[in-house]
């Protein structure tokens, strides 16, 4: 694999690939030294142009985990913050040797630009593009998906069959757009459910059913509820009243989280408002796997870096 | 060791044993090569809720010397400002597989609450947390006063008998509290001189003597004697008047300095207010201990470090 | 070597034998482990009063090539920017036992203040100070025009009659000056070209030929044309009127461009304001070296580190 810049061109072979090494560097996380030698020597810039503690942390602790060298570089204050051109920046990583760059930008098409450019040689990977793609949010959806369905047996397996609804603003939601194409990709039936206004123009490309009444999505009895982060920025904007409201008809809130069945699982990609889109009693339940996410977005990421980065890079994009 | 969130906690045992493991990490920073191989595998995070640099860096620094992988989590600007609770990013360190974190926080009691919580299992050494504690500090203080009173004998001592002054604004210092309790365990007799509005009210259950005479406490003849940083924003407030006002009066200034015996010992945390709270021929004599403070800390904190992260983690808080 | 303050004070043969290291370190980014374990276990500190991303982790990638350990100090934010001296930041950096500082200041002198005040035993890399000198910046000028003219017989030889046009602000570049003292050490023919107002006084000192007059210069047949960044905030000051004004005056455009000779060179230190001081066509030609600037500045690092911070110390300035 060249670069990582979305779901929706991956197969479903190199989804699965991806998530079995991704087992194998969740094995490598209990050992009592959890560092392999893979990446010693190799170079690793998270390029963040936008501020996301969480997501660089999680990149930073792969690429180490892998004995890579991590340089951050946060393009606040930055000369880049002065006018300089993503050209310019991708220049001065190809000249320090960056064998892989973790971009996140807020323009959507940045790190396709950046990797499709021929202005270097590394591996690009989206840590989060505008209202895009998040790829790695996504493959660490469908990793923790899978382990909770097929456990020890998950190797080799996809989720054909499995429904998942997915729930909130996905009209400006890179998580969903991701989770959409890999979870298709993987087989599984995608019901999305958000506001009338919240749903993307487009849609009558994706392969996802529709719906605007969480209720009657709940009642169908799905095995995996996601819940979407809802951005405060939204609240009070044209999209909906306010956040009682937004609560009350699109929120994961104790009765309904009590309404599901003990076996369906319970997602959020964090940070959750508690009491907006999700209540306490469901973010905190054994169904849920918020942990389970940030934990797995560790080995998923370490999956990515292992497969752009060791051995000899392909020539071609 | 679990974690380091006070020397109120600490047994005499175990602060020695943290000081006479901080000698053997001294030994080290004398080699050429000042790596040591322990901590290789293991993640530290600095989780800094508050701007220190110097403190930041002295961890950082004894961490990489111990061969851990380091993890910067500055809070500010990330979406712990934006309002992520202390348990979210709690549980993102754990997910992400920190072995340790330390943590600055301007809430006194965030550390105890981040360790006793069981959102982690890391080993979670308080780095200051609000005018509670920063007990590597007064542990950094005890190395330094044993080694100058003791010299290569130090090792296995404590400080029975030792006469120190601690000068300045006691109420809103967490390291004059974490003096007083460490040096205290350790045998030390500890006086606290201080503007009668700078003294903290519970101060009957201290283990100290309190005075408001710095001419006095001198003429005593005091083994050590600490100054502490006066905050400029307590300047002109209700505390006292000026600045002019308060280093005439609480100020180890020449003509104290002189005054002192040659054989007792000035010590300062820094960063120092020259002029202010300790004159410069004071803090640059052979009787300052500024910049060992300093020095000792790399050791000291390596200690802690060593002490919380290396072989087995005990099971209990 | 035991610092590397200026160029100006750089003997022929001192220049030399860094930039044949820079050759060795240039072999070594060839390699699939671009890593050397010459500098583990010393700690290279990054100490920008400046913001400088760029140069930032251009010697953060050198060290780390280098398998130092490197911590980042931006004095933004920090105690520093608090009023805390000079002094007392290198004697913190003394006290964590940093064995290289890289400093970048806004004060011409700063470099060598903390380099020669005794307050630290660290080797001190001039990373940029004031309006003073950047002496990595012109070492990797040197070292990419001796490459582009020598190519693999490079090795020992200086740059004798190379003819070097440097234009643009030159009383405000660090950059400039440190290119003046070393090309000429080099046996370089320097010409200066800039607007009147931004000629520094006490030119009549340099090394160099002057000239008001840039079609002039380029019509003479250089070897070299080196192009500054003009800096946005001279613009509409009593430098010149205009932005067009000066690139119609002072700038590389297409025209200028096409009438150069193929084999003479353009360089430019970056980031570029295309447009204004250099035409795109300029700046993206076969001879630019705008790119081999940046990588080769990882190999001068690389060189400068190894020189001040292998083997022992010496024990005099």
């Amino acid at each position: 694999m060249r670069h990582l810049l979305s779901t929706r061109d991956l197969t479903r072979a190199e989804a699965i690939e991806i998530l079995d090494i991704a087992e194998d560097m969740a094995a490598v996380q209990l050992r009592e030294v959890k560092k392999l030698p893979t990446l010693r020597g190799k170079t690793v810039v998270n390029l963040f142009f936008e501020d996301s503690t969480r997501t660089r942390i999680s990149f930073e602790a792969a690429a180490k985990r892998l004995s890579a060298d991590v340089i951050n570089f946060s393009a606040k204050g930055s000369s880049v913050s002065k006018g300089e051109s993503l050209k310019d920046t991708a220049q001065t990583l190809q000249a320090i040797g960056a064998d892989g760059v973790v971009i996140r930008h807020g323009a959507s098409g940045a790190p396709q630009t950046l990797a499709t450019s021929g202005w270097i040689d590394a591996g690009v990977i989206n840590a989060g593009d505008g209202t895009h793609e998040h790829p790695t949010q996504a493959l660490l959806d469908a990793f923790t998906i899978r382990r909770r369905l097929h456990g020890a047996a998950s190797r080799g397996r996809d989720l054909a069959g499995v429904r998942v609804v997915i729930v909130g603003d996905i009209l400006h939601s890179r998580v969903a757009r991701s989770n959409v194409w890999l979870l298709s990709t993987l087989g599984a039936d995608v019901t999305l459910v958000a506001p009338p206004t919240l749903v993307p123009v487009d849609l009558t490309a994706w392969p996802v059913t529709v719906g605007y009444d969480l209720d009657a999505a709940l009642a169908a009895g799905p095995d995996v509820v996601m819940m979407l982060r809802i951005q405060a920025e939204r609240m009070n904007a044209a999209f909906f009243p306010n956040s009682r409201e937004y609560s009350r008809t699109w929120g994961l809130d104790d009765e309904r989280f009590h309404r599901l069945a003990p076996t369906s699982i319970v997602m959020h990609p964090g940070p959750m408002n508690r009491g907006l889109e999700i209540s306490s009693a469901a973010a905190d339940s054994p169904q849920s796997t918020v942990l389970e996410q940030v934990s797995n977005g560790v080995s998923v990421r370490m999956a990515a870096l292992y497969l752009l980065l060791s051995g000899e890079r392909e020539a071609t994009a």
